[in-house]
Formats: structure tokens, sequence, C-alpha cells
């Protein structure tokens, strides 16, 4: 057996996100990063590879160029999946071509870049049964998964409100802009629709999901460019409606002076109610109607499985949002080992790993709460959105 | 000189709000509870006086009889101030006859039960010149107050966003109805047309208006009665625009499953952003973006005059609730000893006391979010609101 | 019935805690101030007494003309107890000569100059029948009565270590010495034989003994005088022994700057611990070996009869350090109340009240540790210190 | 330019700590496990060499067939430095043996088994001119380098007071000690002469030396077997006197039942305080005298050089102990990269490495604690105890 053969595409000098993939696909030792398409320019894929200490005759120039040559190569050697960590424009593209050149695929978030893309992308998934992985981050974290499995056995009760919200404010100031992180998030060219929402607003609807066992059906969204002349949201608040008939807010901001990375979720049902911080990852707290309220931390004998599988250090060693990310990645590549022995195709989903169906529902909250509030604030259903992008 | 004398209607046995305000009017040694008519039972009033050690004679039967006795009592012992801590619906009735009868005002939160009333309370106060004040107790803790001033100086910039949310979870167990303090607020009859945004969501949107200085113009509102069954509303969340321009999202629930008496508030800027909760009351952060957040704490001597001035012990010897609704009464007890003087005149609004406007403010916040949300989660303006009441 | 009685010695103008043992005798309305000697200089005793609302005739030039007179008044309407508030060394001549005639004493800590002195004090307390407290503040709280009463029924087995620290900064500044807070601290002939240990050490010991329901019985102590030219200590370390076998550490300063009035104790047994703050006071924290640590607050129908009595506001409307002091008071005027009918003789200890034991307990740490780190930090025993005063 | 190679000693199936340092060499890909003697027994070695992905030949059945065949091995090809996992009392045999063979050593703490192998190892570094680190993780986070350089550069005036404490519960059970971790730490030979403060106390004195930058010169002692028959301490509590003349007290316990890994720090000078938890390790607060606590965040531009250098991740996104662990893996790793073109020969002490001194400092607080203790609780001079151990 050998590690996991992983290829890249994208993560060239400069940008954040290819490191954080690269550390995450590392921490566990069983991926290898064996090829690379690190940039559209030559030169500085050649430099990112040297710095990744990858052969020469393994970095490309394009992604094109490194799909046909690594499926010349023999099978133990050749990329076994691409992990895509481009600007948002060009994820679907990327993907399909992979796809198509019979890679697995692991994809940074957004999935695509329009909501309509992300079904096209679900077709091609199903057509060539490979496996696809779409990073929300955020559900990497053992705690996460704790929390989805308390609420799923019904230790609250019956949901009844879900509070969510993921703050920040280094959008606030107009002058970042300048900066290589600020640019593209707020160009529709490159972003998309929406800067906010589609940056982090949707990690926030997608822990909702993901914590609640409950997709979010309807929307009623009311997002603003709060810095002066730009044209997509950097804030903006969501009421919400989900399938299991809680309601919710939903709360997301560039510009709230002095946040962080302040992703926060309160689910609370008819028996109890929890609570999430992001910024504090190792601690779920759990609230009654008539006893104290526990707080349950990571790497614990009490948990479940699950939380216990993603866990690497005992309780009060804090692991943090690399490890979240590692989880993803390590369940992803324990996956494509199974399509060795199984004929390349990969049963979906993963656990562990968001896949297609979370893409999709993400990139259709993002087409509602930007149409909502393009209409005047109205409620907007979920399923809607996605039947009009089908047509 | 004497203390300032204080007649009660209401808070007989059983009240919770009566034994608080009777705390917060002896602590700081200012104020004398000289008389009350404390039930509409006699029997009741009769107990409550002699538990609080009144002499039989200044026990009424009902304030209407308490309000003609006082009022041909000699100046320098009949009662000064009448504090009104019945049911709501109550509130309007007594506010008047009290006014009319020559006393200032001091009255439980709603001060009336329809946004109609506060606009005629609003006509009898200027009328008889008399001082009001309305216990929107969480303006009293100097961190409030300190959190108001700094807003007002420009600290954080120009005010873009705040999220303002009051949670309780005591009002989730339909069983608890049956208490006295939940079967009032779930009656219309009794309550008026919300629970909890009656309750407690009209506190939030107080202390939303207080710390940022600004008005709110505009509600659109989700409300729901999440209990099957129920009437009235007992969780809510709402969109909100505020005078000053910025934008935001108050939340209110008496459902939130094992959430205490959570009022919480952050308000961001254009240069940084505060946060406080009513649980931790004694402290407020202050984030900032190119610096160290801050920790400032009651008691210490950096703070501005005004939270000094409500403020009795040095930092680290927390203050609590009472202290905050202290401070509004000895406010109110200089304001009526200032009138011994000024030949009976108040002047409003008094310094650290919610006065009139709060409390038109708050019913017709309250008038609004109700209408809003039943007609659809629409926008609504505030000032229409209110001129509707007027004609 | 009437309110009880109560006389005060000290509190002039400027005195803190003459204010703090004013609001804390307020609060429930049990108490009244009927009588003053509030300062050693006749006007600043007499502005007191006016500010204080007293009539004329029942403010004195001294505490012995106040007894003198108060004993010669109808026994509706003399004083029935006395507050002593006075700098340290006055305490015990105020409390022996209000016990002769024949007036209970509720006295602020230390309730003697001298370990001696406390020792005669008891005889003088059991001699007369009468009732005295001391305000060891700190375990009025009633998340304190929790922690006592959970310890005291095994929850967490057998206690083993015990941490508690009391940790100021205010006196790190040697400017700050010309404050009448700090200049009689510092003065040995004021403040007796220890400034940090005696002052707030002795909070700490106390504490820990209140909820380990076990004595300390042997100390090691480390003094020292941080500040350059202080004849007394500014900060201290100490180990300790506990007569149920637990070893454990007491941290006291007055030196580490930026710290308010941080009073922290964790308790730990062979089943679990718990941990408590007094600038955080209505929460507890207890862990445990094989479960969530859960979080008890103040407030809540779990908790034991003796939290809930001394409880005033629902949970999450914090009560703070007033309300701790009121309950010492109050519970002391239960106490007052009920020799009424008993024929003037108190029972003693008071429930919810420190008394004499407590200030002997007091009074011979504070020796012990003094002697222990001038005899070069060894171990002394508790008892023998006693027996060594008794001699 | 290749990765930096290195090979392991222990860390076979089941050993916790070898996991750890797997991925703290990996996380920022620029070490490579090319070797290793995983277990004295052969078959354990072999199963964790194939878990591991490492090819046969490069798995040896012992630390010496490993450092005699890769020093065989072409120069760009054999391991570069080795990483020591294995019981405490073999770590100074390995680390000399693999010195003699020409391998820079990275050792788990603590580096060798008595105070006199650290002074030997000592001279054996300083003869072979290799490099040499020891595994002191908590210095490694980010935050840590800014209090140290906060501290160094004189923000917090003099320093006059240091806590710290180091407190779990997992041994608090007799029963856990059956298991694989528990064992050999409470037994004399595999553990040396302390467990509790041989484990984890002297991470805390590490701590403390650190970020203070003043070693210890002086400790008095109290330590405890708390569980009946053990032959190590599990608990202890050290009074310490510093270079700079700090006083400070250290605690740690591993019977505190509910704590998991509770290293804290707080150190107080004449102008302020800093304050910091393992467990929400990129929080750094600083306290001061006259204006409100701060709160410095890991990821800040704000931030030193040092900390920015040794942190992947935007504020917000939560690091942990794994990334400070590997933050003394790279930082080596650049030094290793160094002696390549340095003819072999590092320079120390590495930055941001602890190294033999602190090794050394580490075993001589280890020896002079439990001197002290056994002695009866007295002062010991830490130079004394050194040059005794030199004799």
């Amino acid at each position: 057996m050998s590690k996991v053969r992983m290829g890249l595409v994208g993560g060239g000098p400069g940008a954040f996100i290819g490191d954080v993939h690269r550390m995450a696909a590392r921490i566990d030792g069983e991926i290898e990063l064996v090829c690379g398409a690190f940039s559209s320019q030559p030169e500085k894929s050649t430099e990112a590879g040297r710095a990744l200490y990858l052969p020469t005759s393994r970095v490309y120039e394009s992604y094109i160029k490194m799909f046909e040559a690594e499926a010349k190569l023999p099978a133990e050697e050749r990329m076994e999946f691409v992990a895509i960590v481009t600007p948002n424009h060009l994820h679907y593209p990327i993907a399909i071509a992979a796809l198509e050149a019979g890679f697995h695929v692991m994809c940074e978030k957004p999935a695509t870049f329009t909501l309509q893309e992300s079904l096209l992308l679900k077709a091609a998934i199903e057509k060539t049964s490979l496996l696809f992985g779409v990073t929300h981050t955020y559900t990497g974290y053992p705690i996460v998964h704790e929390a989805r499995e308390r609420v799923a056995r019904g230790d609250l009760g019956k949901i009844t409100k879900v509070l969510v919200e993921y703050n920040q404010g280094w959008l606030a100031d107009s002058e970042a802009e300048a900066s290589k992180q600020a640019s593209w998030r707020i160009d529709p060219k490159q972003a998309g629709i929406s800067c906010c929402m589609g940056d982090i607003g949707v990690h926030a609807a997608n822990l909702a999901e993901t914590i609640t066992g409950s997709n979010i059906t309807r929307v009623l969204a009311d997002l603003a460019a709060v810095v002066p002349g730009r044209q997509l949201d950097d804030d903006g608040s969501v009421l919400l409606r989900f399938e299991n008939g809680a309601r919710g807010v939903l709360v997301a901001s560039q510009i709230s002076v002095g946040e962080e990375n302040n992703l926060t979720i309160r689910v609370y049902g008819t028996k109890g109610g929890l609570e999430w911080h992001q910024m504090n990852p190792n601690t779920l707290t759990l609230k009654w109607a008539d006893k104290p309220a526990e707080t349950v931390r990571a790497g614990w004998g009490y948990l479940g499985n699950t939380a216990q599988h993603n866990t690497r250090t005992p309780a009060g060693h804090p692991e943090g949002y690399l490890e979240a990310f590692a989880n993803l990645y390590t369940n992803f590549s324990v996956a494509v080992k199974q399509t060795r022995t199984n004929k390349g195709n990969g049963i979906t989903p993963i656990e562990g790993v968001p896949g297609i169906e979370d893409a999709i529902n993400g990139m259709a909250f993002i087409q509602a709460v930007v149409t909502s509030s393009a209409d005047g604030n109205v409620w907007l259903d979920i399923n809607k959105v996605i039947a009009n992008a089908q047509q």
C-alpha cells in the first residue's frame, strides 16, 4: 500500500488557501502531493513546485496538460485525485476536466461559480462514479460531528430555532481592498454574484444544515454593500425556515470591525439547546431546561465514535482549523483508497466529507439570498430556485 | 431634608417585580416607601403592608383611594411619587390618575397597554409637568452608560451594524404556563398584543436605541408562537433600520431552552465594535481594526462620569441587576427632590432614567413588529405607525 | 413587628466600607439604621447623620455615649445591634463595650486587631449570650453556599486539594499609598501585623474553610513587601494542610498589577472538582472524571435550599457583592428578631453568618503566616498558635 | 534542495507521543520521515514502518543498527537528524549514540533520565557541534513567543510575581494506572525520580523561565503521592525565586479531577501583568494599572515578528497543540538545512527550539523539587543542585 497521491491545481505563491490545503493534506501522513499546476503563469508554477520539493517533471503549466500527462503514467504512480484551489470561476471547468480524465476531485468551496454549474457537476459525478468533496471546513471539527449526532438522536427534542452567524471585520476598510485576498472577493467577475454570502454566509448555512440534519427551505434576505462603492454584498442578514419546521436567523458580515472569524451557532429544541464557537472549537455547550449546562469537550471518552475518529490528541491539547481541514482530507483519502480495490468507483456521500449535495445547497442558498434581497426582502423557496436553475 | 417618599400600586404577595422595585428603591437609602395599594384584594394589600412594616393607615384598598388620601396629607408627609407595578393593562389608568392627583410616576415597563395610551400619557405628563420614568432596567447598568457615551463621542466611527438579542427559555415548556409569571404574559387580555416582543424584545430595542443614540425607524418582523396553541408570540426575529442609517437584527425568544436572561448587544461602526452581555454586566468589550480588543470594566477611574456616578463599588466587586434598577430609582429620586424647591415641576427627560419617549418608542416597536409579522413579514415605518396611532 | 434596629460605629464621610454595610443592611428592608457614632470627629459624625436622614438626637459623638444613651431608650425604640466599621484596631474595644451594654454585634472583618483579642471576644460573647457576626462577605454568595453543601454531601468525594487565591493590583503603585484606603492598610499601627494577608488573604482562607467544611491546620508561608520600603506584606503565598487531610495553596497579592478583586477557589476531591470566581459570582463549575463539566448557576430550581434562600432574583439577573453582603445582614437580622421573643439570648452560630469561630480562625491564620514567613518559611501548626495566644 | 530527512527511535504502535511528533514534523512539508527503529520488538517496528509507508530497508530493529546503517548511506539520502520518543530512561544513551554517529538530535522531554546525564549530554553536544532540541512543546505557541518578547522589552516593567500551574486529573483514578500511558509514569524505573513534576511540572517551569527570560534559582517544594500506594509524586506545589528577583508559585497536579491539560501562567511586573492559558492558546491577556486589559490574539499584524513567523493562519482560524509542536520541528529543520552548507556544524541555541540549557534547567528543577520536598520542604538553590551533579 502506498499513500494516496494528490495533484493540485492552483495554490501558487501568495495564495492563502493553497497552503492550507497542503498542510491539511499532510498532517496525517496518508496523502502525498505528487504533482501540480500551481499557476496560470508557468514560472510561478515552477517556483511553487520547487518550493514543494516536487520533481520538475510533475510540475505542469496547465491543468489540462496535467490531467493528460498524469493519465498516461503507470497506475501506481499517477495522481489519484486533484485538489482545486483556484479562483472560484475556474472550479467548475477544472472539476469537469478532472472527472472526465478519471480523477477524483476535492474542491475548495464554493464548488462552482453558479448554481447551474453545480447541478451539471452533480451529473458529471454521477456519470463517472468518481469521488467528489468540497471543503466546507468547519464541519470537519470533531465537536461539530458530536453536535450533529446529538441532534440526530434527539437529545435536544424537536428543533425549533437556529441562530447562526459568521462575522468578520477585515473588509470594513476600503483600503484593504487592494490586498490580493480582498480584491477578487469584491469583484463579480471572480467572486460571482455575492461577496459576503458567497464567501462566508454559505459556510454558516452549511454548518446549520449539517448540525440540524435539516435543509434550509426558505430565506428572506437583507444584504448590503456597507462600504460605499461596492458592487457585491459585504454584510447581510437572513430569516430562515428549515425542512424540519424550525425557524432561524443567519447573520454574515465582513464589515463587523474587530471580528476575526467568528462563526457561531446556537440550536434550540424542545428539550435543550446547544452552542458552538468556531474560534473555541473544542467546546460544545449543552443547555437544559432543568439542570446545569454541560461543557462537552473534544478528546473525552464520552464522545461519540465520529468525534473520536476525527480527533488526534487527548483532551486539553487543542486541535484547530488545520486539523478540522485535515479531517476532510484524511476521510477523503480513505475513500480514495477503497476505490483502488473497487475498480475506481467511489461510494458517495463520503462519511465526514461534504459532497456535491452540500455544494448544490450552498450555491442555491447564495442564489436565493441574493435574489431575495434584490427583490425587496421577500421569501424565496430554495427548491424553486434549484428548479429554476435546472431548466 | 428627608428621604423621597414613595407609594406603590401593585406588588402584593407573590409578585416578582414588586419586590425588585422595592429592593431597588431601598439600596441607596434615598427613598422611603410610605404607602401602598398592593393588591386589588384588600386582605392581600393589608398582608403586604404588614410585611413591609407600613402603618395600617397608609395601606390602601385601591390606588384611587390612595391618591385621594395621600393628597390630603401634609406636604412633608405625603407620598411624592408612585411606583406602578401592576399587570400591564392597568399601568395607563393608574399613571393618569396619579398625574391628575399631582404625583410623579415611576412605571414598570411597558408604560402602557397600547401605543395610543402612551401618546395620551405623554400629553398628560406635559400638561402636568410632573416627572415620569419607566423601568427599562437594563439601561441602568453603568457599563451601558459607558457604551452609550463612547458611541456618542465617535469612538466607533459611523455606526453600521447592530446585533441585539434577548433570549430566554422558560416559556418553552407548555406546562410552565400555569405559573403566575407565565399565565398573564401569554394572555392577550393582560399582556396586550405581544408576549415575547412586549415582554423582552422591547428591552432589546430600547437597549439598542440607548447605546447607539439612534432610533429604530423601520422593522421587518418574523414572529411565531412556537409552543402550539399560543395566541401570542413566544419567539421572533426582526430586521432593523436605524435613524443613523445603520442596519441591524433583533432576536428575542422565550423558548430558547436553557437560556436564562441573555440580553446581548453588539454594535459595529467604521472604526470599531462593542459587545455587552447583561449576564456579565460589568464588562464592555471594545474591538478594533488594528489593535487588541479592550476589556472595559466597571469601577475603574478611566470610565466616564456617568458610569462612575452609577457605580457603588470598586472594580471587581460585581454589581448586578438590582443595582442597575436602583440607579433608575436613585436618579429619579434626585429629580423628585429638585421639584421640592421647584414648585413641583420636573425637568424631563431625567438624566439616567428612561422616560416617556422611551415608552412611546417601545410601544411603537411592539405595534410595528406585530403588524409587520401579521402582514407577511414586510417593512414597516415606525413613524407611520406612531402617526396612525395619533389619528 | 418592626424592622430590626441597627446602630453604626464608624462609616463617616469618605469611608468606603461604611457605605457598603449600609447598602447591604438596606436591600431587604428588614433593618433600619436608627443611630450612629460615625466618626471620632463630632462634626463629621453630625454630617454623616444628616446625610443619612437620622434625627440629631440619635447621632452620637462616641460609641461610648451611644451605647449609654441607647441602652436607656425604650426597648421598642432602641438599637438592637451595632455594626462596627471603624479601623481595625478599634473593633475589639467597641465590640466588648457593645456586648457589655447588651447589644448584639455585627463587625467588619478582621473582628479584632490580634488573635488574643479574638479569643477574649469569644469569651465575652459566650458570657453575654449575645449574637455576633463578622463580615466575611464572600461566603454570603448563594453559590458559595451551594459549593459548601455539595462538598458536605460528598459529591466531590474525599477532598484532596485546594487552590485559593485572592489577587489585587491596586497597592502596586507606591504613589497610591497616599490614598485613604491604602495608607491605613500599610501602617502596622492601624492594620496590625499584616497588610495583604490580613486584608484579603484571610478572606481566601475563610472561603476555603467554609467551602471544604474543614479548617486549615498547618501553614508554610512566604510573604513579601514587594514595593520597597513597606513594613508589612503586600504579597504572599502559603502552603496549606487541612483538617481533612487535603493539601492546598493560598496565594494573595495586592501588587498583581491589573487584577481587580480576583478571589478564586478550586477544590478537588477523589470524584470531582469545583471552581468559583468571585468576579463572576453566580456560576459554579463542577468538573468530573468521566462526564462533561457542569455549569451550576444561581437562581435555578435545582439548587439547594440555602442557595435559594440567599437569592433574590431569577437566573440570569445577576446578583453581586452587595447582595452577598446583604445576605449576611439579613440572616443576622432574622436571628436578632428571634432574640426578641427569646429573652435576648442568641443561638450561635447563626446560619449564613460567619461568627466568632471564623474570626478566631482568621486571626490565627494571619498570626501563623506572618510568623511562618518571618521564621524562614517553616510549617506552623494553627492550633499551637491559638494555644500560645491563650496563655 | 530536498526536505530534511528524519529518523525516529520509538513511537511504535500504541505510543501516543510518537504520533504527535510525526504529525508535527509533517505539517509544514519541510521534513521527511525516512527511517525508524520504532520498537524494541522487531515485528512491532516492522508493523509501524509499514503503516508509515516506509521501505522495509529503512525500518530497523534497533537504534544502534539504524545509526550504523544510515551513516553508510549516501549523504543526500541518509537521515539527517533523529527524533527520540522512547521511554525516558533511554533518551540519553540514544542521544549520545546519535551524536557520536554524526546525527543531529530532537528529543522528547525530559531529555535525560537524570540531571547528570543532561550535563554529560551537553558536553557531547559541544564536542560534536551537532544540533540538539528538546520538545518543550508549549513554548512553541506563537503567543508564548509574543509574551516572552513583551516581557523582554519591558512592557510589564520589572517582573515581581509569577504564578504558573499545570493541572491534570487523569491520574486521580488508581484504576487508570493500568493504562499504557499511566503505568510507566508512576514507575520509578521508567519515569525517574518524579511522576508529576517530571512529566508536567517541568513544562510549567520551562514556560515560566521562557516567558520571563529569567531562570528559577531557588525552590521550596511540597510534593505528594495523593493516590495511596504510589512511589512517586502525583501532585505538588513549589515556592519559587527567579534570577531577576521575582517570586512565584508553581502548582502541578495529575490528580485534580476534571482538569484536562490546564497549563496556565500569569506574570506580573511593576507596570502590568499577563495571562495565558494553553487550552485557549491563541489569546494573551495583558492587564494594566490604569487602562483596560487588552486581548492580544494570534494572527494579527500588530504582533512581533517571532509570533508571526510561528503562525500559519489568519486570526480566528485557531491553531493548536500540533502546530505549536510543528513550530519546534520546522524551526529545527531550518537549522538542519543550514548545516548542509555549513559542514555539519550547527549553531546553538536554535531560535524557536528549546535546547540543552532548557533540558539541564528542567532536570535540575526536577532534582531540586524532589530533594526539597523529601528534606522537609526547605529552600534549595538550583545552581548548587547542578554543581553537586557535576561532581
